[in-house]
């Protein structure tokens, strides 16, 4: 018996933290995983999640989110959520249903008001800033729009062999509205099952679903890989026939824990993550694809995370 | 070189036959099953389907469709879209963007829109009468809802050996508003890989995404099983693991071809389906769980044919 957490982005950190207490009490890890998405939701300076998360391309925040079991495989997801403070907190609670477990778009809302979850304006002025911002450069420039998708989704594993599996995201900046990507559909965004162990994804939805990415990665701990080798084997290898078969891959990162506390991640990007378990402290790492289909990863420096703090909260010109 | 094609339930035998001839004069995969499923969305007496759909439990119809191209893994999606005649072909057109090619909600209904597609009261006087009278019943006699959830989902193969799989459905009857099922998504309801075969399913939706069994049975079929192995030992021991690990499972069928033109099929329940190929004239099929997680397979009587006919038009009490 042993717990273990791993989440995506530098932004899960603190929400690690919180989780990796949680579990070392013997909480369970759908409550920590749950607790550790909230932490990010919360956080205003994240700008792809949650409150203070970059609206689309009408000006509305709208948020996708999951949650599953791993244990009874049951799952609960939202998307195009509006004015929800924890919509992985609704994705939870659908989860507890057998029938109309995923709703999307004003039902999804609507399931939210009934159920007495949190309501707020999700669009901070920071937010509204940037949007106004990227409008008028898109005018001006014919900018492309859709950078920044950066989800947070995070695996936990209990002291009692439970594990789960949750994300959330304001989706690409400047979406359509009603877009919804990988981060509310089963086995693209995220997949767990306590007797292997689970998966989750961020980046370009649209890619990630079309190769099911954290289904493909937990099948394959189940046929005996370890999460690093899944990761890599499922991940380099999509990567390569996304570019033969579309002609193109977007950016995306997963990470794996299994159900013994190991965990692995493959990238095509600069991507960091945060990890803790029995063994280890909340730490933040940084990952980047390396040589034949590996992945170098490497404690982040001081130094980046200075930039880090400093980019988030840098005034808007 | 050959073609064939397969669909869910006896509602896609004509345009099966549709497709048959299509695929026969070197049409593509993506014309003939958009074709196929076009054909069950207009039928106003398939009533889980397009046009005379059941409407969710506020009177509206939504409906969820996909599309995806096996040469680029290119992917087309919209969940809960209103008012719309050809729910599959807004999905189709979809797949041809990179970023925002699923849609919910009103965001998808308003892509619908801005793209010409025929825009239509979805609710038939048939349909309405068959909500009130379940309204009515519901109220006085406690009743269950949610029978019918028969999403046509149709796969085919052309003579440049390129695939597609689509699908189309207006979702659980009296479902709450913004409930999606697996229709729409990658893995759970469809998926295909022209290099290998495809797959797509009918049934709960909640529970067919827990297993995301239309990429588990596209994998299986990669690693060298036929089709019909491939459904058995897909789905039969998802059921199994469902109702140890999730209390119950809800009925379910998927269908499955790869790129020789062979088919497969596994179901928990009774399940019809149609097929066609270089080799088969266009047929009804009836499949049955047998034992040692086989399927049973025969061809459909014409005793079946006459009951449906007069079930599916029979006046409303």
């Amino acid at each position: 018996m042993t717990w273990a957490t791993i989440a995506t982005w530098r932004m899960s950190y603190e929400g690690v933290q919180t989780a990796s207490k949680m579990l070392q009490e013997g909480k369970s890890s759908g409550d920590a995983v749950e607790k550790l998405i909230n932490q990010v939701e919360a956080y205003p300076y994240y700008k792809s999640v949650g409150y203070g998360g970059l609206p689309n391309e009408e000006g509305i925040v709208e948020m996708d989110a999951a949650f599953m079991d791993g244990d009874t495989l049951a799952q609960g997801a939202v998307g195009g959520i509006q004015n929800v403070k924890h919509a992985v907190s609704v994705a939870r609670s659908l989860s507890q249903q057998h029938y109309n477990s995923f709703r999307v778009g004003a039902g999804a809302t609507k399931y939210a008001l009934l159920h007495g979850f949190e309501i707020t304006n999700m669009l901070t002025e920071r937010a509204k800033a940037r949007w106004q911002k990227q409008l008028q450069e898109q005018q001006s420039r014919n900018l492309s729009a859709y950078n920044g998708h950066d989800t947070v989704g995070a695996i936990t594993l209990d002291n009692n062999n439970s594990m789960a599996v949750a994300t959330s995201t304001s989706g690409l900046f400047m979406k359509k509205a009603g877009r919804i990507g990988d981060s509310p559909l089963s086995g693209s965004g995220f997949y767990v099952d306590s007797e292997i162990g689970g998966a989750a994804a961020t980046g370009l939805g649209e890619d990630i679903m079309k190769g099911c990415l954290s289904y493909e990665i937990v099948q394959k701990m189940g046929a005996g890989q370890s999460p690093q080798q899944a990761c890599d084997q499922a991940v380099y290898s999509f990567v390569h026939k996304l570019k033969k078969r579309y002609g193109k891959a977007g950016e995306f990162s997963l990470i794996a824990l299994n159900n013994k506390g190991e965990w692995g991640v493959a990238t095509n990007v600069e991507f960091t993550f945060s990890i803790a378990s029995e063994q280890q402290k909340p730490q933040i790492l940084i990952a980047h694809p390396a040589q034949q289909q590996t992945t170098k990863i490497e404690p982040v420096t001081q130094d980046w995370l200075d930039a880090y703090e400093k980019r988030i909260k840098a005034p808007l010109e």
